[in-house]
């Protein structure tokens, strides 16, 4: 297994000849029935439709052959077999296995880690029997009452991939069960929940695999404040979800601690007990498991190496067809469901925080663009808020549409003849039309240029399979794309000297407690006067070495 | 008054010239104390931080400069006394004022817009008077008892900044009030906001200029149903937000209407009766007109020529150093407050349906980049989340932060010897920091190029007078920009295309009302051979042209 810049392979010279003259969506017979029906891709239970993608057969082939010069999916195969993926060669970095894979690998009698596995299938276990005693009333309150709500406490994967999946399963929650969020050291977000909660009720799970994340702390101990100020003994509701043995570790504080390990990278970790926990006690166990039953599928899916025939890798090349080749700078990811309100949120940092690098494997910068800025909301809202400047804005934005053929509640009603779910769809399709076709007009203003590509993954249904499989389409995708790009997808050094310089803040705050000098004041409203009592700014930048924080 | 591309205005090759070597900011000495508290802006209770942008006082004169031969001022100041600039010259376009300043405009004797102001007052005294009687007791259900909660349905303009505002003054909702909002089209939206409410004490305030917004109107039969099916008569719930003699201006289906104007954008009308309904019956009328206290005040300050002391037109001229002469393509804007979650949202819909424009205010295409990809969420969130990409990734990312020294609550903690509030700022200054300085390192995984613009806008606290000024800071930074790229930033033509190919899909979907056709099928699964059917993709585009939808 070889790691090589993407534009060392020989691929990469034809692709950008191929890219002089993309394939054009608007021009008369471009998009024939025979080409949409045939650019169509299947994993599990979805399709990508890519029909009005700028590509034809002749990049399509070429894309297949980078995938393989490139290696990426020997690459992502030795991922979920255990290699020791999450590092720099020859510089000191995390060095660990990337084994999210693994906590989904229960479905078949021989998994690629059986010590990951086994691990997870034992936290699985743990986790069935908590919530069987809550179901059955073994487990109570002090007052013999049960458990109504569940307060997540938790920032960045251990809030974005749980938070949307309980808000794209919310369909699914169990009655009598509602789960509540608090992530940021905003400490209004936490006045915000706990206004009207009754925490006598209230379990709150806190999440933090190294047991020392400043925000998730600082919040439990602001929520901890509550239930003693209520009288309530916090071991009786809290729940930890941590690395063993770490400070969080310690049954004295906790009723019951779940663990997820190092190999888990937080921004892949929902399918750990890091979403478990959460989404267990909100849905269900059986729900939790159906939906790491769809990752597992998608798992499995994402090994096959033509890349018509694989969704994460043929996503993977369309992003580095249009990022690289086709020189676009974001890609807006638009849910035609509003369960999927929290998704993109959840890609955004999936996606950018895994590829948002600047040097290869090797350590060295990279000449090529690396991971785009990943946005978006659910249509047909953006339709009434961004799509103006996808139609008709100066940059070129390409698009991953997201759809689904029935709703999840099924209440429904026909308006003007057609359901809210057809308007739905019929509104998608649309969409994907008019950008890839655009308009003449007499009107200047009502010219759309169009050749503006998109796809649309779909699926019959959102329900916790495919939510685990859609999950784990986008993470196999940004995996492949990391492999393209031979960058290190799975380390954040990136937030390490914002966290560092906080710090440094944070001591002198604590230093100058109970003076307010920090606030700033007359001809210095902002405070930078706090700043340069740090000689913090006064050099330009803090220049002294990237050592440990 | 002339209208003027951007690149034929004398200053525009000053610009350029000096953008070949702008301002660094990662060199020792670049960040003196001096230049950080001397770049700063003070406008209403905001003061803009802006030593961070990469621009010097050279680069702000020939900003000066540029702002004053393109008399954006003057044409700011005859928007808001009514002049026609919602239209392309020389061919068919909305022609109509726009005065959502006229809306706010209500705490001099004179304002620029008698009659306009006269009819906002108007409404504002029906609404006292409504909200008084909902108070009072004088208005009940039909059992005598009181209304709780409200359910605001609407979509685009009359969902995103209501929205948005009302999340971020949730600490100052009053006791016994609770609102909800539907807005997709997705029937799953609509279905989980009724999920457990009490609809005998609930008011729906259904919002739409037109009257005739699809998804609205859908939406409202949806619940209106929903209310016959507990024995409810809609029309004692059920308010109306409209155009005065719109199809929705109904005294027989509504118990009571709220008029807006043809000179009111959507993606502008928070300070009308669209925001204005949902935000009295949650904050109280008085929150409601400090906001719009807050917003004319701004509305005011942005008058001012000289661009050191008026933020909307120093952020306007930030944002084109940046888009059109430093060449970035998109704008993050991360507030460090978790009551502006859904700001960003609004700012999205104002900014980019505003200025996502491809030809000139005479139906030229321009030969310049116009508005940018506007994205983010709040902080410290996102810096769990996609930060890494801003300080490591491949493009750069020009960042507003917006800051508060005070929370909301006040319900602050000592953890580790700071408060929640002081971890907040102390990160907020800490990114601002390592985004322009950046970090030299041995291990180059660990080197942050720096360099990176950014700024902070910051003030006391966030009450509905500074969120107030905080909605106008942007409106009139986005009016300032459309005036600069002489473009028209108050229609939306890039909607309709999808909108028509929408409603022929509909058509069909109506006609086979019953068959199950469209849902596709084997070899077909996303559906294409409905589309096939309608002709709808066979020649590329629907090129028919762009008459009225």
């Amino acid at each position: 297994m070889s790691f090589v810049d993407l534009n060392r392979l020989p691929a990469y010279g034809v692709l950008q000849k191929l890219a002089a003259n993309p394939y054009n969506l608007n021009t008369p017979g471009a998009l024939t029935p025979d080409r949409l029906t045939r650019c169509s891709c299947v994993s599990g239970h979805f399709t990508l439709a890519y029909g009005t993608q700028r590509l034809d057969d002749e990049v399509l082939d070429a894309l297949q052959t980078l995938a393989d010069q490139s290696g990426v999916v020997t690459q992502f195969l030795s991922m979920k077999q255990g290699a020791v993926l999450n590092r720099i060669e020859g510089f000191d970095s995390e060095c660990r296995q990337v084994l999210h894979t693994a906590m989904r690998d229960l479905f078949v009698s021989n998994p690629y880690c059986p010590a990951a596995t086994a691990a997870a299938a034992g936290e699985l276990n743990k986790l069935q029997e908590f919530l069987a005693e809550l179901d059955n009333g073994q487990l109570t309150n002090s007052r013999g009452g049960t458990f109504t709500d569940l307060i997540n406490v938790g920032i960045g994967g251990s809030d974005l991939g749980p938070r949307a999946v309980a808000l794209a399963l919310k369909a699914y929650q169990q009655t009598g069960r509602r789960v509540h969020f608090i992530s940021n050291v905003d400490p209004d977000d936490a006045a915000g929940v706990l206004v009207g909660l009754d925490l006598s009720r209230t379990l709150v799970n806190v999440v933090s695999k190294s047991g020392t994340t400043l925000e998730t702390l600082t919040n439990e101990e602001l929520v901890r404040a509550a239930f003693l100020k209520e009288g309530l003994e916090p071991r009786h509701h809290f729940l930890a979800v941590t690395g063993e043995k770490s400070p969080m570790d310690d049954p004295t504080r906790y009723l019951r601690s779940f663990y997820m390990y190092d190999y888990i990278g937080g921004r892949y970790s929902t399918t750990s007990m890091v979403g478990g926990v959460l989404l267990g006690f909100s849905l269900g166990f059986d729900n939790f498991k159906e939906l790491l039953r769809g990752a597992a599928e998608i798992d499995l899916a994402a090994e096959e190496k033509d890349v018509r025939r694989n969704i994460p890798l043929l996503l993977a090349l369309i992003g580095v067809w249009n990022r690289n080749f086709l020189g676009h700078q974001t890609l807006a990811i638009l849910p035609y469901s509003q369960a999927l309100i929290r998704f993109v949120a959840h890609l955004q940092q999936c996606d950018m925080e895994s590829n948002g690098k600047r040097v290869n494997r090797q350590g060295q910068a990279v000449s090529y663009q690396t991971g785009p800025v990943v946005w978006g909301e659910p249509g047909t809202n953006g339709q009434h808020a961004f799509y103006q400047l996808i139609h008709q804005g100066t940059s070129v934005i390409p698009v991953e549409f997201i759809g689904f053929r029935k709703s999840q509640y099924g209440d429904d009603l026909v308006v003007q003849n057609t359901t809210s779910q057809e308007k739905l769809l019929a509104n998608l399709f649309a969409q994907v039309l008019a950008l890839a076709g655009g308009q003449d007009s007499e009107n200047p203003n009502r010219i759309f240029p169009g050749n503006r590509p998109s796809s649309i993954l779909m699926a019959e249904r959102l329900t916790p399979r495919t939510m685990g499989e859609l999950l784990a389409i986008y993470e196999n995708k940004i995996a492949f794309q990391g492999f393209f790009w031979n960058i290190n997808s799975f380390d954040q050094e990136g937030v390490q000297l914002g966290k560092r310089l906080a710090n440094r803040l944070l001591d002198h705050f604590s230093a100058i407690r109970g003076d307010d000098s920090y606030e700033g004041g007359e001809g210095d409203p902002v405070g930078w006067a706090v700043l340069h009592e740090l000689g913090l700014p006064r050099d330009g930048a803090d220049r002294t070495g990237g050592g440990p924080i």
